[in-house]
């Protein structure tokens, strides 16, 4: 079958992020030699990609050698002590620019980490750089191409840190999704990416589009990986009324466990909406659908997911209204039209309806619920396509935004490419809440083609 | 000074709620003899009061007579056990009608009890009975008068159960308050009202309004008896986005523990907005100011809080107008004017502006955390004049809106009353979340004042 071979390079940036964070916590590998491998990639590809919005090789250099020193004098070694992590650039880092995709806050630096931030940090992790975002992490595109072919979008809006990530320039790396901003560019650049159920991850710190809807989530090259930074980023926060008090989740042991019986998936092959998979999507599904045998069954949604996509959007934009009100009065001229036509239509969304649509992630939940009774993960296209030519446009978010709308966790898989060689993901769907069981179900699936097909040994 | 005597009778029903407690839970009062005592005041008084849209003498005394089995069989006795308590009739109770004070739901017997009812249930206590409410609990008026004098209105929307705990028919009630739907009739009838702070008590299976705003609160003769109540119905419930897992609040006990320091009191004697309080509310204010002398200071409200009730209001009515579509498309002819203008006004809001309108509680917090540096409570007047002449409109929810908006706890004390007789209550708010610092404050403020005049004999 089909399937996905990021551009990838040797030596110490090659490892999974699961054996560099291994590796490291041992002294088997220095923070500084890790941090150097991705310095000397960044040089052989960000020209290309150009997937940094900040990045400062004296600042990773001092970060890395800092750590070396606390391992080395004894102090206690955290989590992710000496990963260095790609950061989007609408999530607040103190002393370092943000500046959030757009013009009007060139110069900004915050002076207060994120909520996240802080979490990565006292993981023993640091800042490698910010990386581009869409502006206001909406759709009109900024400067980052496609690791795997530079005439080619990276998707967006996380578009910076899943290029990074792609072109192994970083190990880990930080988006957020509001439509589909963390699993489309992962599908398009050929990496794993995982949305985490609403709610998971603090958001305080981090430019406000849609409070309903503003999802963080993460890329790295493997499921280990996105569930190791994940780990690492989850808790409660009273600022964030989306989060809750509860356990830890605990997805990296979960994910690396054994299933403990053969897992059923569900196959949406036709997604609501009207935008058929591509030729080459649909044929890998099917293929996929082949190896998978009796432990697949065919899936259609119910009809209420043809109202997601609207329902999304009227939350979405309106919150936007809101949210970028201060923007448009302060710096009107200085958005794209694109931006500037989203909160003209949430401004005219009225109260009585945007409130009803907020119900709709209930109703969803309901009917996904069931649907969930009988399989344990859903899988289906990431995106309709691979990366569309051309970098004027981020591509289609179709297939996403009816997940996010549902807080259910997601997670692409880069299983496949089309016949140019371009990766596409394999989105895969869990039950809300049930985050580190999807990522098992993710690891198993994964390891179960390389298994049957001999070739994936990248994920 | 001034001070209320709300009409209660004699014997068992007379008793503090608290002391009821203790009798029931030794055995030295048996709860068929309390719920005789109660049965033979609603006798007495329900014909001028009018406080139940639902009583059935057969079912409280086979429920007291249960629950008197039960301790003398050894089951374990809950914190309520053998206390009954009135419930607001938007408030659902299995198998009882719960019929939100529209002949809309004539009939409507719902099939499961709201959280808060399963939670008086788990703690020993019963449903007396269901009070009345006004249409959909906002305010057109139901048919409680006043228990004081029945020319007058009880206020609303919780009327019957400030009237039945105001007329010694029940020791222990609860309500809801959107604006001022618990602190003003609690004030008009002369006993104490209780709205805790917001997201303290669950409200599922209660008839949404307004959930930005709908908080449950309660009613009772004593502070002791509301923190009683308010201390079993409080609690973290997943159906209730609002909640929050949290350490129980213990507010019976801090309410009946001595203040560590003589509390100082911030005095706002004139409330934002056009409705100045009664010349008796004033001379009141100021009696109990000199009484106080240097433990209390007057307060000026930040300009803000000027904004508050149109903040509070554009909320209101578009959550209402999203809340009470099936009642308007169902119902409309079957509303009245006053509730259709409310819909009608909340249908026009934009989004953009109820979004907004949704910031300013963390503005106002902000404003009242400095004051709360300054001292324990604030005090003011719970409603401009004593309870109205007339049943036509249920009086000024004006004093209250505001701190509902700001989600903060809030008592009403039964501590004056104007020159015919009517009581007034003194509004006490807290900081949010300190709701049983709030009430032990005000118990220590009760005592002082009856230790002062030698008249408060009875909060």
């Amino acid at each position: 079958m089909a399937h996905a071979k990021a551009s990838r390079s040797e030596g110490v940036i090659a490892l999974d992020p699961l054996d560099m964070r291994d590796r490291l916590a041992s002294g088997a590998l220095r923070a500084v030699d890790l941090a150097t491998g991705c310095i000397d990639q960044v040089k052989r590809r960000e020209t290309d990609v150009q997937a940094w919005a900040w990045l400062d090789e004296q600042h990773v250099m001092a970060q890395a050698g800092r750590l070396d020193t606390l391992r080395k004098t004894g102090h206690p070694v955290g989590p992710l002590h000496g990963m260095p992590i790609a950061v989007k650039d609408i999530i607040d880092t103190h002393g370092i620019p943000t500046e959030n995709g757009t013009v009007i806050d060139k110069g900004r630096v915050p002076t207060e980490d994120a909520v996240i931030v802080r979490k990565l940090k006292a993981a023993g992790a640091y800042v490698m750089g910010k990386t581009v975002t869409t502006e206001l992490a909406y759709i009109a595109p900024g400067k980052t191409r496609n690791p795997v072919n530079p005439d080619h979008t990276p998707g967006g809006s996380s578009q910076g840190s899943a290029a990074a990530v792609g072109a192994g320039m970083v190990p880990l790396a930080i988006g957020t999704q509001t439509g589909g901003s963390v699993i489309r560019p992962a599908s398009y650049c050929g990496v794993v990416g995982f949305k985490p159920s609403f709610g998971l991850i603090p958001r305080t710190g981090i430019l406000p589009q849609s409070p309903a809807l503003d999802t963080v989530g993460v890329f790295a090259t493997s499921v280990a990986g996105v569930a190791m930074l994940a780990d690492v980023l989850c808790g409660d926060d009273p600022a964030d009324p989306a989060t809750r008090l509860s356990a830890p989740p605990r997805m990296l042991a979960t994910a690396l466990s054994d299933v403990p019986v053969r897992p059923t998936l569900a196959v949406v092959a036709q997604m609501p909406g009207d935008t058929p998979a591509s030729e080459d999507m649909t044929l890998a599904m099917q293929e996929l659908s082949g190896l998978l045998g009796e432990d697949a069954f065919a899936l259609i949604l119910p009809q209420l997911f043809d109202e997601a996509a609207k329902i999304r959007e009227r939350i979405n934009f309106a919150e936007m209204a809101k949210c970028y009100y201060a923007y448009e009065r302060r710096g009107r001229p200085q958005l794209s039209d694109v931006t500037l036509a989203a909160i003209d239509a949430g401004k005219a969304v009225l109260a009585r309806d945007y409130i009803a649509a907020l119900d709709w992630p209930k109703l969803l939940n309901a009917a996904l619920d069931e649907i969930f009774d009988r399989c344990d993960a859903i899988i289906c296209p990431a995106t309709p396509t691979s990366a569309p030519a051309g970098l004027s446009s981020t591509g289609s978010a179709v297939y996403n935004g009816l997940w996010t709308l549902c807080g259910v966790p997601v997670v692409t898989l880069p299983l496949f490419e089309d016949a140019t060689g371009l990766p596409m993901g394999l989105q895969m769907v869990g039950r809300r809440g049930n985050d580190a069981r999807l990522l098992r179900t993710a690891r198993w699936l994964t390891n179960e083609i390389k298994d049957t097909s001999g070739v994936m040994t990248d994920v």
